[in-house]
């Protein structure tokens, strides 16, 4: 029985990158404990820049100041 | 102390049928507990379709196939 | 597709009345929404009293003061 | 690693309340247990009134009797 | 700004499997996504068969009578 | 009508550290947002560190190489 929320900031996730986020995290966790998909659940849920704070700044002013969270 | 978050697809959870959940939620567990309503906080959730998967596939993607989450 | 967690302090609910619970919430819910069991998951989570804070206070030190949580 | 989620009802909560919230959780917890902001993350949830419970009633009929949440 | 919990039943998830949970999901969302791994935490909570009701029913429960969460 | 939620590693945090993150919280919140305290409550989650990965690594591990999460 596993359940999986996966909080993401609201930056233009498209709908085919959620289905890809929900295949893949439905397929490792089935896979790896051997579990039958049909009881496994994926929630994704997008937070406004102004309601996530990193090291005590709202992401939005982190991305006005040019601050990305970007793979380098 | 109770604190219960409901989660919920999106699909036409009237404001009514939202205060049966709250009411019957905090009845059952305050007379099964023995706990004070006034400790107890039922908080509702609802989730885009595209944002739940179910056994792999967005619950949007279900839904236009004709597959349901009602009782049989 | 409903998703339901119970968060309550540790303190001495037993295995029957967490199974009250569990059918009590799956029963409301279905019942009020029309949804399937079968995708209907509930997860009750103790919170030691050390840990939930109430009005600033850990409950631990509450109890310890004579004040309780039950009904009046 | 420290992630910090805050639920609020949704009644007005400005930019500038949530920056203080972000930036009073996360020096208070890197302060506390010496934690590397870097490391500390804070997200803020707004939920509607028609989806907050409080024994037993939603927030939004309390606030149409006129019971607010405010100090007192 | 990514963060995952993954809720699993307690049935003997090993170290090594949790390792590659965390592993896997870290991979998608930072791949899928294009973000920094140095921003994603995963958190796994594995929960009491007591404690997770499934239609109705605590897995405790489902379990003794022989029915299991395993793919067919 | 606040809740919120700290999920930190499990890391040797004190009784009193916990109170002074519930009193902090607690203050700063009602302080912020003109709440009274009595719908306030927060509750504090330590995870293992097994289960918490960050940059796709158990903490476990990270700690075993020497990598803390303390302020610099």
């Amino acid at each position: 029985m596993p359940y999986v929320k996966i909080e993401l900031t609201r930056e233009g996730v498209s709908r085919e990158q959620k289905q890809v986020l929900i295949k893949g995290v439905t397929d490792l966790i089935t896979n790896t404990l051997n579990k039958d998909p049909h009881l496994t659940h994926v929630v994704i849920q997008e937070i406004d820049l102004d309601d996530w704070g990193y090291a005590g700044e709202q992401t939005s002013v982190l991305r006005e100041r040019g601050i990305s969270a970007n793979k380098k």
